[in-house]
């Protein structure tokens, strides 16, 4: 059956939800970073589960590939349509079903972002802590196994989501997991579709474990003589089991495009911005310790504060950092890597990465998830320069092998997308089979987000 | 091929290693709960990987069985030959590898058991804190997706385990995860893997999480005056977010087997027994507050201690249940019933347990961890009186569905084996069948483990 069919019954299913303009279709085939727009033939919005079931069950007659959609903020090409098809795009699934403050978990709709819940959650005194930076659907974070800058205290969503409900490439619609707070009971299918891309089936409800808002909370930064010195102050702070809500790291590159960008004053060099989450006193004392192992590594005076605004604008300006870099190359694109090695290795990474990308002569600022051994080169290259490309996907390359070696992974968190599929087979070896027959298994005819995460056959 | 000429290489592979004496048959086709001994055909104990893959190799070739063995402590059948066939028994695969005190983590055989790996770790400040009360190895645990006392503070096996190296069914050796703290680099084969209960293949290593030891500990004891009061001080306690490293629930049958069988004069009530890890202050604060929420409820003043004596004491009793109540009732088989629900439900769900065992007629004492929601009641039948077995099935299944209808599991630690297999639908509907079709994924010939967790068919 031709898609021109799939595309009427769709129609017959959802009326105006069917989108075939050419606006919607681009903005669904585009991507944060570097790569090459490739839009579906159709974006459908759906608004319940029995929705997603049908579309699925329409789209797997006629053979057409299904790619769902969330905020579109993922990085290596996740959501864009390699081979055409339906995207699914989640937007008016973004309800907050359930909060349950006495187990502290919520069940939500995939399209709920994670400000939009935690903006609901504030007056019961948790919160959803997982925090890309970007404001991401909850459901797209489930599928690229999001974490971010809180990830060193709280967990990435591997952590944090507790079972799925998810509409398989047949139609069925499945539940994976309980709300007990473990389980024995068999294959832990809600760990294997967290991180799956959407290879395996749509996300159409998320229960997730939600924590205590932090009675005190303080954050602070500080910058150290050179990349060294601040990777020592880091590695050790976390050997030393001080227990960090955050701990991110920039370089003197990023410090510049900050100050650009958002106006600060910071100094030229590498720094680190921490934050600490307990009791007013526990809070004092963990910046306290920290404060003595940053001079120890000659770092400047460590400013904290337990001050809202001042910890807002520091974050926002982390958040921001992604931005920032870009604008401080006009016009350029990015190629974004995102290696993540044993901690124990931290300094040896940024280092070889630091002498590689000064090699390159590319522009390419360092900033990261530092306490989880996770940092991220932007690598800016101008688009009508495939050379620099080339450079910049070279460099990347060499970066994912050296994170192997270490012991670490490609991707700490960014996901595979088809950005990283080049590394997959050096970083699992026969493992990557595995996951191809698992999806296999699943999706026997390839339709769910093909030519992503698995070998492609 | 006939298994014999399976047996004939596996003696040209291993020489000695190869058991077919009966006793050695038999303990390997034993249960620690109520199932009917069913042997395997030969026990082979492997030395290395390439050992193992050879041995797969051998059997998958002649369509024979393999079931793998740690300590054979689980408690659903799970390492019975319920088809025959071979046991891989590693025993002799022991070595603690690698420990990385820097990056707290360590890469082990399976056979290591829990107390061998944490003597070894005692010098380095670090230890492994999934502890199931029996000296199991930590392939079974990983098996099993094993937890325990610690797992309120510490998390389960799903939490502990960074990577696995595994012996597929067609012999392929493959290795999950990394030693990065976090990845996002494709489907979660390690995930996968934990709490498969060898159905997908053998695990030949494993990598570990490290915790610090703790600075500070102190653990204490208290009765209530019923079970209500006990459950409703957890639950408090848990909502309040005061961060206990252990809390343990034994009821007044179970108090009275304890001192039976250790000598003790606990007050034949409802107790909590419950640890704190830190610092000597935030242990002290920690103790009094929970000591203040024992008094909201009636319970008897909370006596703690730092001391180690007492509280080796203190676990050694609690780690001992099991035996003391199988003992409570000499000759009985036990069937150990393991529901996990949200924690709001906790006092519902042991309520109903308690009133049910009550009209049954049985022995039934209860213990568990509370605090993440999991009991037992462990069911003493005389093995002589099928009438007996049946009953308590009967009363096993309706806590199991009670539980599922609570929102949680019919089992949060031990896992299905082939005991829980009837519940196994009506928890996971269709995502069942979802396990079974990623085990036939991995599995064709239905030669590992067979007749556990998956639907036969
Ligand atoms: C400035 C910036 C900073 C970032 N920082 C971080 C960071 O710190 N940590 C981090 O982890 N990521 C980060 N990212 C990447 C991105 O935010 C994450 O990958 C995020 O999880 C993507 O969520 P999304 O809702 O945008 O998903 P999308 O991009 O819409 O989709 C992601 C993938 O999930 C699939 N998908 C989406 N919804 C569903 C569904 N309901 N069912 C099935 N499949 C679905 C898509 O097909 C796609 O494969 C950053 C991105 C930007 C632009
Ligand atoms: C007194 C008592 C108390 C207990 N308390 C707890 C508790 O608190 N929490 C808890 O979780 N459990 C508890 N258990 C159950 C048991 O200790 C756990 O299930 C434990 O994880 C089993 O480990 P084992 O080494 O004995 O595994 P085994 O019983 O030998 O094997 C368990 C399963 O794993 C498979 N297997 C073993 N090794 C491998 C391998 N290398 N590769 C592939 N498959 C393998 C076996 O085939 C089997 O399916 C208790 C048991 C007893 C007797």
């Amino acid at each position: 059956m031709p898609i021109a069919q799939a595309i009427d019954d769709l129609k017959t299913l959802l009326g105006e939800r069917v989108s075939l303009s050419k606006s919607d279709l681009d903005a669904h085939g585009a991507s944060e970073s570097y790569f090459p727009s490739t839009p579906p033939q159709a974006v459908v919005y759906p608004r319940t589960t029995e929705e997603v079931r049908d579309i699925v069950k329409i789209c797997a007659k006629a053979d057409v590939p299904m790619i769902g959609w969330g905020a579109g903020t993922s990085l290596e090409g996740h959501g864009q349509a390699l081979r055409g098809g339906v995207t699914v795009d989640f937007r008016h699934m973004n309800r907050v079903l359930e909060i349950r403050p006495a187990d502290m978990d919520v069940t939500v709709q995939p399209g709920v972002t994670r400000e939009a819940l935690n903006e609901e959650l504030r007056a019961t005194g948790l919160f959803f802590p997982v925090d890309p930076g970007a404001n991401a659907s909850l459901g797209g974070m489930a599928m690229t196994r999001a974490s971010g800058t809180t990830t060193v205290r709280y967990g990435s969503m591997r952590d944090n989501v507790m079972g799925l409900e998810v509409v398989l490439a047949d139609g069925r619609v499945i539940r994976t997991g309980t709300r007990a707070r473990k389980s024995a009971a068999g294959y832990d299918l809600t760990a294997l579709m967290v991180g799956s891309e959407g290879t395996l089936g749509l996300v159409t409800e998320l229960t997730l474990r939600l924590h205590g808002q932090p009675e005190a909370v303080s954050a602070g930064i500080c910058a150290f003589p050179d990349m060294n010195a601040a990777t020592a102050c880091v590695m050790e702070t976390i050997q030393m089991g001080i227990p960090l809500a955050r701990i991110e790291f920039a370089c003197a590159q990023t410090a510049r495009a900050f100050n650009a960008y958002a106006g600060t004053d910071m100094a030229e060099a590498p720094h680190l911005m921490v934050e600490f989450h307990g009791s007013p006193q526990s809070t004092e004392q963990d910046a306290e310790r920290f404060a003595e192992i940053v001079a120890d590594h000659d770092g400047s005076a460590f400013r904290w504060s337990a001050r809202e605004e001042e910890r807002r604008a520091l974050w926002a300006m982390r958040h921001n950092g992604y931005y920032a870099i870009l604008a401080s190359r006009p016009g350029a694109r990015a190629v974004v890597t995102d290696i993540c090695v044993p901690i124990s290795r931290l300094a040896q990474a940024v280092e070889a990465t630091q002498a590689d990308i000064a090699a390159s002569g590319l522009p390419g600022p360092i900033l990261g998830h530092v306490g989880d051994g996770n940092f991220h080169a932007i690598l800016l290259v101008d688009p009508d320069q495939p050379a620099e490309l080339d450079k910049a996907k070279d460099l990347a390359a060499r970066m994912a092998t050296r994170a192997i070696q270490l012991g670490g992974t490609c991707t700490g968190e960014h996901g595979v997308g088809y950005g990283k599929l080049p590394f997959m087979q050096s970083e699992h070896g026969d493992a990557w089979q595995v996951m191809g027959s698992v999806k296999t298994a699943l999706d026997p005819q390839n339709l769910m987000n093909p030519g992503k995460l698995v070998p492609s056959n």
